[in-house]
């Protein structure tokens, strides 16, 4: 029979265990920070029906949907992205769920996306999102979620840029321009490439910003300074607007209570740049850069948005949350240097030799084990050599070597395999336990 | 503009957090018992192209796989298992791995069943296998690590069945019966229900087989006692067959080696009359039952191949392995009440008064978080009574209370929200920390 060819669709990647081993790592990292906030996991079907997916990210997604009959002849789609089932699930829930609903979801999502840009066609998204409230204490905590998160990754030296999106509406609001953000904000998008001149020249054209108008605005797209400094330069102009003295004193309320929470104010930092797209969300937004690698982008982006559901439900269900970038964060740390290289999951390799000791050898694994000291068994007694190279292929940290000498002497040869030191140890303690120092040396 | 009604697919579910919670701690502990016996973890795409799916899984997968065009007209399909998947895994990807490879995985696969049986359309496997060796060593820890498991979800009864397919096909062999072991599992599977007469007349009639030889397959059938008992017993029965009294030993190794590994006898024990499939299955088979359970069948199965990737390489694959049944055991958890009623991730609710104290509670909650103690603090400053109604919905362990009083006072409301217990606790200590009281009431 000819062999059917083993391969993966383009965009689709297979996840070998060294680069399986650092992802679970962060996935429990940030599973583990979200929930010490009270934060609720959720999962949701990968096929919903069509109309739910369709129509809710844009004609680009719309596009990028995996859609299908199924055998029911029923019109199918594989979600992509983990909002709009939220979104769906809230709408679908809320009776059981009660507000505010704090949850987070991990999972995998699909967008037929081309992947001459290096994108994938399959990747995992890791949002969190507090709804149904619209407290500023929301925002606090989201910034603080984002600040623990890129910590207990192991990051020290990053930001997080916040803005609050009623800045720059209630300005436009008090000039005159309301409904007008979005060719205004395409126009400062360009501010550091093309410089102030074209930029006012641009907002004439496209959103019949006056020159006085435009002076105004550029004024609140060149605060600068400290935190504190911004706050003080963006007052004057935002004080005559109801809507831009409400973000602004949200903006002093989420950096004053992140700093009293212990946040330094390297690591966040009101941004006027950031805007996180033009229509959704409405109040707090956040972009997180990276110290070492600015130019990788955002690593932890969201946001507070109106109504979460408003498709599905009447039910006005306002929220804020945010996604953590899980391949560009893996990216960053595998050029940083910050992944293993080589994937060990239990630090500890025993060889072996004697087949009629197996028993004895599973008897000393299962103690190791209970110690709570993971060990991996080779199962073939080939040469030691051939063992060894597999050891070191896999990283572990330390090789027991115990064959027909050791058994009867009871000394097992303990092997650091980072350093080559070796020595020999009782292999057990006068309990019949395993000895002590053997124990002690595993631990190290 | 119409609502969208917010549904799921038939067959396909929404995990809220009461189901999730213990649904994620469950696959936690499976990968942290897997990772102790240094099983490492891998991925593969949810979609595959339909001729690696195809054909694999008999008439019945076919029927059952989600399969479509995609965009650029590939054939693809969901895949349906995490087996095949692996076996073009390894074919794919055996130079970068080394053998034996230990893998675990756990990861969603679809099946378009038929739901009136009670059947879910999209689940959860949670695999391990050990690629690439025939040593009885693999075997040994595939029993040991489901033991382990069983353990760490919480079971003290229960009983991994073991047989060995070698037993009856050696028979079978010396009674110049081979390659009829389909027809006889299949009359044999019937013994409890229609009793031996009745099971010599079928393989009569379905294999040919004599009445004298249906009397030597009934007394392998018919073993009893203790696993040595029955070692004993299984001895004159296969004496004559090699392959017979390979599988045998085995079985006398395999069990000798679990009892030195510290298993009882009472989890462990021969089973003859497991097969575990006719085709794909050629040494160890395991099935798993729970003692509180019996009638929910098998929570943890799996055995030995003779090779596992045929179809895309020519690398003879043998290997081990045992698939976990989630949702089974799940349904078990919950019937023996061994699943927390409510959700809480975090053990502390810190409830809001003081608006202007914003800043205080973040100080606080981050904090005891810094102490390893999660802590939800609700958004919104409402009532007590409302916010303790959230707390107690949710499940949280403690409430902290602090309002205006509390603030200038120091001293926070600490409330045990099972036993209704109240202290009042200095909120800080002499060092500005949370105070040592506080904290020791929170840990308890």
């Amino acid at each position: 029979m000819a062999l059917i060819e083993p391969r993966t669709l383009k965009g689709f990647r297979d996840y070998l265990p060294a680069a399986m081993v650092p992802r679970e790592h962060l996935v429990d990292t940030a599973r583990r920070v979200y929930k010490s906030y009270g934060f609720l996991p959720i999962d949701t079907p990968a096929l919903e029906y069509e109309e739910i997916l369709t129509g809710k990210g844009g004609e680009e997604s719309d596009k990028q949907l995996y859609r299908f009959e199924d055998s029911g002849g029923r019109k199918v789609a594989l979600r992509f992205d983990l909002t709009v089932p939220l979104a769906r699930f809230v709408a679908q829930h809320s009776h059981e769920l009660g507000l505010p609903f704090k949850r987070y979801h991990v999972a995998t999502v699909w967008r037929g996306e081309n992947t001459q840009r290096g994108r994938y066609r399959e990747f995992m998204q890791c949002d969190f999102d507090t709804i149904g409230s619209e407290s500023i204490a929301c925002d606090v905590e989201a910034a603080l979620v984002i600040h623990d998160l890129l910590r207990a990754i192991g990051f020290d030296d990053f930001t997080i840029h916040v803005n609050n999106r009623r800045l720059l509406t209630g300005l436009l609001e008090r000039l005159g321009l309301e409904g007008r953000s979005a060719p205004v904000l395409r126009a400062l998008d360009k501010l550091a490439k093309i410089g102030p001149d074209k930029v006012a020249e641009e907002m004439s054209a496209s959103a019949g910003v006056t020159p006085s108008q435009a002076a105004e605005i550029l004024k609140l797209a060149a605060v600068s300074g400290s935190n504190d400094q911004m706050l003080s330069q963006l007052e004057p102009l935002v004080a005559t607007s109801e809507r831009g003295r409400d973000g602004l004193a949200k903006l002093g309320t989420l950096l004053g209570a992140a700093r009293a929470a212990g946040v330094p104010e390297s690591r966040i930092q009101l941004d006027v740049s950031i805007a996180r797209g033009l229509d959704y969300y409405t109040g707090t937004v956040f972009e997180t850069t990276l110290g070492a690698l600015p130019g990788i982008g955002s690593v932890c982006s969201g946001g507070r948005y109106d109504d979460l559901a408003s498709l599905y439900t009447k039910e006005r269900l306002p929220g804020i949350g945010a996604s953590l970038g899980l391949d560009r964060l893996l990216a960053a740390m595998e050029e940083l240097k910050l992944l293993p290289e080589k994937p060990a999951v239990a630090p500890v390799f025993l060889a072996y030799f004697s087949e009629s000791r197996l028993a004895d050898y599973f008897r000393l694994a299962s103690r190791l084990r209970a110690h709570g000291i993971g060990v991996e068994f080779y199962p073939d007694a080939k040469k030691l050599g051939n063992q060894l190279k597999y050891a070191d292929r896999r990283g572990f940290r330390f090789a027991l070597v115990v064959g027909d000498d050791e058994w009867n002497s009871g000394t097992a040869q303990w092997k650091d395999l980072a350093s080559g030191a070796t020595k020999a140890l009782p292999i057990h303690g006068p309990d019949g336990d395993v000895g002590a120092e053997l124990l002690a040396a595993l631990r190290t």
